[in-house]
């Protein structure tokens, strides 16, 4: 079996979930590949050092520029913060490496365009990691989805809660801490959450047509961790938008870090003319499914305990019951990965996939700031 | 439209929820008696004259005996302590009244027998309270059953969960408290909690057939509200056992007012070949449900909301997602018990379904005390 | 005692909701007056007997005007289509009788500005049945918000879900299906459903100060009942809206007919800087309450079972753990109406109250059509 | 850092979550030593060369008697059917080896005695795979439990259900389905399941002192995967029983493979005088808690996501909302393991908490058979 070389730049909260999911997949999974962990690379010698050891990385590097001229790599993975994607993604292409990329693809859609072009004139297959395509539970509303059985959709909503940035307290900035720096982000929660509540969206519902959304930034100004000083917040604590799809249905999106009490509340619900399912991350094994063609005495909410081989990607675990973790839809994706790059195809979601949320994020903060109603750009989702 | 007259003994808790069925039902329900509260009848006349007032009682008496006496009653309803059902009911059945009565039917199965020979000979239609089978959501499950939706039945369990005993400092006896003097309620947790959940059990899953049971008094001694002295506590605190239908089904039983965190949890599951079911009264609207035959990929327990028109008693009160409460058991089984008067029939659970659970009771009281398996005395349900 | 004579306009669902409070509220509640059924009102004479036979009223009329010009009436109590609300509520309060009307109070602002004036200028009591205000569970709401245990509110969030109306073969107007007719019910989801969320927010919440929103008709075309044509469907199926309150916090409020699965899923939720609040009506005794003041290892939403004697209204009611059903919610309205007119007071939701909704729906409608924010008319709230 | 070389004996499903488990345990934990997947040992060569690149042992045995024999190996983890434990373990032990063994320890009590007088005399680090004392949730109410937080303790109850050997059709015996086979398993659900639910109940609550209980095999016969032949099924399919504990409490315990509905449902319940905890599998990641001591008005059931920092083990994993797997409890026990290891000890449970299980599950059978109250042989747990 062929190896596959893999070069990972950034070490933080992405890198070990990736990382982990590198060393995962071939225990579960019949690849056409044998990842080999070659190299990570980041700034800081002490901190990549432990990091590859901790993670098996062959070696590392402390310039991201020599880890894409290493002839010994195949793939780079970019788990490093948002600001610099785009220049790491196009130098890969450029190089005919393989990309894989954190999301949000670019801090806006004119950055992603950029990287899209570059993927796609160097023909390098590439993903990126919006993982919750792969959570069993949302697979299978897709499969449901495609078969027709909800019918017509009328209505669709997701959310994506959190309570941690509530304290006055919290600073801005830095290790740990980039997501609320807004040059170093690119927004607040429209582009580190709503993007995973878009793609999901896009997926399964086709594409978006128009937005009007609304934005805030509770907390104005901050302690930035870097520069020492109490500076303006420049992300969006919360956003949150109507809209329109392209079949017809109607939406409603929210995320926020000021909603006391949820912790990671990515929640999703999708109503058809014959039934309707409902998922939420914080129980990312179970699916809720009501489907109106049961007979109506015994009509109900089905809690449906996604751990059986019949179901997506569960043949590879364990019995059922037992359910697995947040971490393996990262498994789930670099599996798929493999299995696309092996017939030298990307894996939905693309760099065009990643693009098509871009455009709607960036409609999501245009609509905020003129408070109108913001056309879509037109990016048609990749079929797979 | 015959009237109907009616004489309720006690004005307690079920004396309160009693009255409220007979003036709700005739509301709701296309009875074939005009029901007329006719008298209250209790000791203490002060307080009966202000319960007769607060229900619309036409008269009341200070003793149970002159409202036998008198002609203008046509049913007695029996809402008064365990202690006196039996010369009640004995009498109100040899004067040819019907008679109602709260449940357990006696102290004793040797009670209830004398209680079921007295409505039978006199041939008067008759009922206990146990109300829980007119839950809607429980009355789906017989109808599921009956049905033979579950197919053969491997399990049963129920169990009754509460704690407000939990403290030393409640005394015992009298007012409000008569259920824990053993001397007046009989035993504790097995007739007043326990029997509920075997009179549902016999009606959903047919004769139990032996027993081996676990009981158990906490606190040993409290305060007597009567006597004002600290005395030896007679009842179950705690009650529990297995047992064995006669359809091959193992059960386990269980009631306790030491289980903090829980109200009045009554909660059943019966589990088929084909189908299970469960139910629970904290949110006694909804049944779980569990088919088997859906298919596989989006197969779940089924959360019903027990509100829409085709689903039992529900065509009489609101539209569908609009729950009702507690209270309307009982106006579900005095409408019922109209109409099986009315043809001069007794309603199931008629007394002898009430001897029934009072040997089993029996049974589960004695091997407490011999550690035994025991046999359930023969007592064969009513045929609806 | 004194009598308080109730006449009663309409015998729909919802005159027989108010029937059952003004015959269930003396049971329950100590009022400072005794309610009489005195005589209902409605066109068909055949079938406002039954109804006044059914429920006890003494006397019945054909037309709700001669009602008003009864002596022996003093509260006209209106549960007739909302396009009859304005002209009865002012001939109502014109004939200086206290008015309890149906939610919406108008079908536009207008119509309930001219209402308000009305009832303002005869000084008589008047309340709007916005009835979930009384839901226990949401009563402990406002307890609590009102107690500060939430801090300051960052998020409000509410939706009315029904799948009642998915069927191109259910035609609209006529006997039971007015909400369906434009002309009679004003509009569709926006005053029907969305309006009990609204009212409920603004108690809870604070003014709304501005609106988007997105309304949809999915099925165009509908039989009208009356004429027997296929006529064009003038409501809105489908009404979402985001928000600002004045209270700096961010919301979202949804209401459709077409989210299959749902039978009357009302749910609300409320953010604070220390404390979450959910409730939803599908499960209306309970609350679910998370408080971040908890200790952080243990720190969870509480699943609260509204049924104890401390808990709103429940002292009122049956023991722990045994819920209420949902017509109680008018029950508690009309005592607590009773309290409010023995001192010659409105009870909140007043008709101003009620108007305050009626501003906040227009700005929802008007969005709809200009697809522009829209400010809320001011409406200061009555302060209870 | 030394190294710990592994010697795995069985590739089943029990082979693959422990090799998980080394292989994940020093990505997230410090641990003591480096582990070393060694060698794995089961008689189908094809099969254990398979299993040993997969999950990449560095060398395989037909014979675990070859493995006892290498010195390069330093713990023997036993993964094959409970016939095989006792002989591997006491050979193991008087090697010098540590020994982890999968549970139940023994088939029976005796075997299990001299198990733990191997492990004991040869004074080796030992371990029993109870792993479900690892879920985070659980430890959290081992916690909660050692701290007083629940008070006195009144009730116990467990159980395990499953559905997987109700169809008549699935054979006992060999690959996969030795669990079937009462030779090799030693019993059916009562080592399987319940052996789980009381190693658990005694960890957290004491011992048990006597039981009195329930066994059937609801399917008598059926096909023999080795001999093909028709045979008796010699395996209880379910069993409960009633005990108490020497600290006074009640408990019930229950566990079957015929309770259509439910996969894996382990679920436990604790009530104390302050509070109470429960857990269930089919959502490891939750925890349920009551404290009696929060204000009565918001008292509830805390539904706590057990993913913070604060909460046992999860600081090793992601961020709060993002749950583990199933997997992690062995990941967790391994950790540990290596902790106690390095230090020369054994990490409970240990053989002699494996042989109190034993015990137990042996007074268990013994009651089914006797049909009587039977205590259970002393066995003080290991001192943690």
């Amino acid at each position: 079996m062929n190896t596959l070389n893999i070069g990972l730049v950034g070490y933080g909260f992405m890198g070990r979930t990736h990382s982990n999911a590198f060393l995962q997949a071939p225990r579960f999974f019949d690849l056409p590949f044998k990842p080999v962990l070659k190299a990570v690379a980041a700034r800081n010698e002490d901190r990549v050092k432990t990091f590859a050891a901790n993670w098996g990385y062959e070696s590392y590097e402390t310039d991201w520029r020599k880890l894409i001229d290493r002839k010994d790599i195949d793939v780079i993975d970019i788990a490093s913060p948002n600001d610099t994607h785009r220049e790491i993604a196009i130098a890969a292409a450029r190089a005919g490496k393989m990309v894989m990329c954190e999301k949000p693809l670019g801090r806006t859609a004119a950055e992603a365009e950029t990287m899209v072009a570059a993927v796609e004139s160097a023909g390098v297959p590439n993903t990126v990691w919006y993982n919750y395509r792969r959570v069993p539970a949302v697979t299978m509303i897709k499969q449901l989805v495609d078969e027709g059985k909800l019918g017509r959709i009328f209505h669709y909503r997701a959310k994506f809660l959190q309570d941690w940035t509530i304290s006055k307290e919290l600073p801005q900035g830095g290790e740990g801490l980039w997501r609320l720096d807004v040059a170093v982000a690119g927004s607040g929660v429209t582009g580190d959450l709503l993007a995973h509540n878009i793609d999901t969206a896009l997926w399964l519902n086709g594409p978006i047509t128009e937005v009007t959304a609304m934005t805030e930034t509770f907390i104005k100004e901050r302690k930035h961790n870097i520069t020492g000083k109490v500076q303006a917040v420049g992300i969006d604590d919360a956003s949150a938008f109507l809209c329109r799809f392209e079949n017809g249905s109607l939406a409603m999106f929210e995320a926020t870090r000021y909603a006391r009490g949820h912790k990671a509340l990515y929640t999703l619900e999708i109503n058809g003319e014959h039934a309707s399912a409902f998922w939420d991350l914080h129980d990312l094994h179970r699916l809720q499914y009501f489907d109106h063609r049961d007979e109506g005495r015994v009509r109900g909410w089905r809690n449906i305990h996604i751990t059986d081989a019949d179901q997506p990607y569960m043949k590879h675990w364990w019995v059922p019951g037992l359910q697995i973790g947040y971490e393996h839809t990262f498994t789930h994706q670099f599996a798929d990965f493999l299995e696309a790059a092996a017939k030298g195809k990307s894996l939905p979601p693309t760099f065009r996939d990643g693009l098509a949320t871009d455009y709607v994020t960036d409609a999501v903060l245009k609509s905020g700031r003129t408070r109108q109603w913001e056309k879509v750009a037109g990016a048609p989702a990749t079929v797979a």
